[in-house]
């Protein structure tokens, strides 16, 4: 796709915005009954010293992956080092040591997937580093090291480590300087504000995507959470209200997936900590399992976390860690907390069961049970 | 396991069961406070024409399993004919398949796996022919040729099949005789009956496994299903009341899954013929997705068919084919069905996406939408 033209500006009280053409540069007004702000996200790069050295990859979307497949084709990289250990990072950990490089992640958290309950990270950390990458836990970025114009390291708190190409998955952040330019209400996390059918604070626009505040399903709480799931959702609804129909956006369950080094990962629902900030008191229980009977060929490891508002038993949300079949068993606890199932209600399910896809009791199953017995 | 006892009968007013000790044939009666009968099921056998011959193996249990594969280890086995296109037939003809055998299925039906409606039916059975199987529908099974006092072949209402072996998987019924024989009723196909304790007819007398029948979650309906699940269920319903606890079975949604020659098969919910008998208006729709985002290796085909009560809107069923990663999927059907969600509820579930697990809009969503617009 050729990007030709771009809005620099917003003017909501004369419900026109600026746009210039790029090839010329010359800008012109453009009016609007309905706009649709839809600007995404932007990967996070801090100012860090040494930051203009060569070989530094921001990942964010395809253009940014293309850019770091030409230049891992074109030269001869062999230490890679990936900052952050979030969704991105850790997917491009397992595809970088696919390509037979060595791999360094340096996180400053004290743990990877910082959303992961500490014991279900601990088994992911354990997948990274038995798939071949040393993990540098709780060490921030300081910096870039550098040698004739190209990066050569980097520097945490603690020490410097070798890089000939360094990939940044240090997460995104909403795009909304121009609406925040234009006067319209920033929310949560500084994404846009919207209402339940997208609209925004100001008359005729809307936002829709990575730029765009949501709610939780949950409690209605305004939630920010830039995934590809979430801006299908948004971009539907803000679409039929913007041809004049009314639809509200069903909310955000906080659902995702990924897979990194063999390890695959769901969760849903809010956090321990998001909950109990709220003042909500919360059981959860974390068994393991198999994701198929122990004798199927294939069988592997799964751990199931379940969460549980203590007074009601209500499913609030749940994490997932295990081999192949373990994260789209989210799904299962996701339908629950957003039907508000209880615990007990959920160890009643009638799920399916054959040796290649189960045990005989789903372990999604198997933690709702032994989660009821602590309520 | 050796099984030394046998209970020859059950006298309910007297409270006790007479045993007979098999290496002895001595017999005495034993009494009970509690009796729990689960004698579970037996394949379909029909006395047909040449039935004594050697060579045809009914498979329903590991004991079945086992004494097939000893048979096709000591002899030399070419060809052989599968009776029935059940869930048990078709994995035997996966597994045979495996060793290089020429299998041929006979199914009396003029599809695969009866419960599925026949344009996913279809997709199986391409899946079963493009394994290498000959498939024989609508032919009902007359007899067994013969010779030398071992099976050489099978006959059908067309023609005659030559084989060196015969597997049947022609379904199974539950194992009540000695129930009836005690004057214990029985319910609908001959399980039998139960409360939702599962108390029978008879006080003290339990019944638990594939010789029990069950209700349906949606309407309270009889049911009869023999899986492992709903026995492992019954089992923990009935255990619990003779200990003294007050527990319901939570009843049964008709959740299964299956596996041959690559196609995944899962069903849960009502069948719409079900349904149409019991005089509900049903509306059902079919997609066609992928298992994985299209452009990542290993994405395959998932046909997704849901149904709904025209009235309401509920969603009363599901059924999906397709490749790895689309069984396991019905488990969202089965809890919307057991949860009673709408096909738009469901249209708006927020689900697990990654490239590697699904495409944005999970198909299972796809297809509540698709529903939703025809409700």
């Amino acid at each position: 796709v050729k990007i030709r033209h771009r809005v620099d500006a917003i003017a909501p009280h004369e419900k026109c915005v600026v746009v210039c053409d790029l090839a010329s540069g010359r800008s012109w007004r453009e009016s609007y009954d309905h706009l649709l702000i839809a600007t995404g996200s932007q990967p996070i790069d801090p100012e860090l010293p040494g930051r203009e050295a060569a070989g530094i990859f921001p990942i964010k979307n395809l253009a940014g992956g293309i850019a770091l497949r030409r230049e891992l084709d074109a030269r001869e990289i062999r230490r890679v080092v990936v900052v952050g250990a979030g969704y991105i990072g850790l997917e491009m950990v397992e595809n970088l040591l696919l390509r037979g490089l060595e791999v360094t992640v340096v996180e400053q958290g004290n743990q990877v997937l910082p959303l992961l309950a500490p014991e279900l990270a601990a088994q992911v950390e354990q997948a990274v580093a038995a798939g071949g990458a040393a993990l540098h836990l709780g060490k921030p970025l300081l910096g870039y090291e550098m040698k004739n114009g190209r990066v050569s390291g980097v520097a945490t708190d603690k020490q410097s480590l070798p890089a000939d190409l360094v990939v940044l998955g240090m997460g995104v952040r909403p795009s909304s300087e121009l609406a925040e330019a234009a006067g319209i209400e920033l929310g949560i996390k500084k994404a846009i504000r919207t209402d339940k059918r997208m609209a925004t604070s100001s008359h005729g626009i809307w936002a829709a995507g990575d730029c765009a505040e949501s709610y939780h399903v949950i409690d209605g709480r305004p939630y920010y959470l830039p995934l590809g799931t979430v801006a299908n959702r948004h971009g539907r609804a803000a679409g039929a209200n913007i041809a004049g129909d009314r639809v509200d956006y069903g909310g955000t369950a906080g659902t995702a997936v990924t897979r990194t080094c063999g390890a695959e990962v769901g969760m849903t629902g809010l956090l321990e900590k998001e909950l109990r900030e709220s003042g909500i008191e919360v059981v959860s229980e974390t068994v393991q399992s198999r994701t198929r009977s122990g004798y199927f060929p294939g069988a592997g490891p799964i751990a199931v976390r379940l969460t549980a508002d203590a007074a009601s038993g209500r499913i609030l949300g749940g994490q997932i860690v295990g081999g192949e079949g373990a994260a789209k068993r989210i799904d299962v606890v996701a339908v629950a907390v957003q039907s508000g199932l209880t615990a007990a209600q959920m160890s009643e399910l009638d799920l399916g069961y054959a040796p290649p896809f189960s045990p005989v009791w789903d372990p999604v199953v198997i933690a709702a049970r032994q989660l009821s017995k602590k309520l």
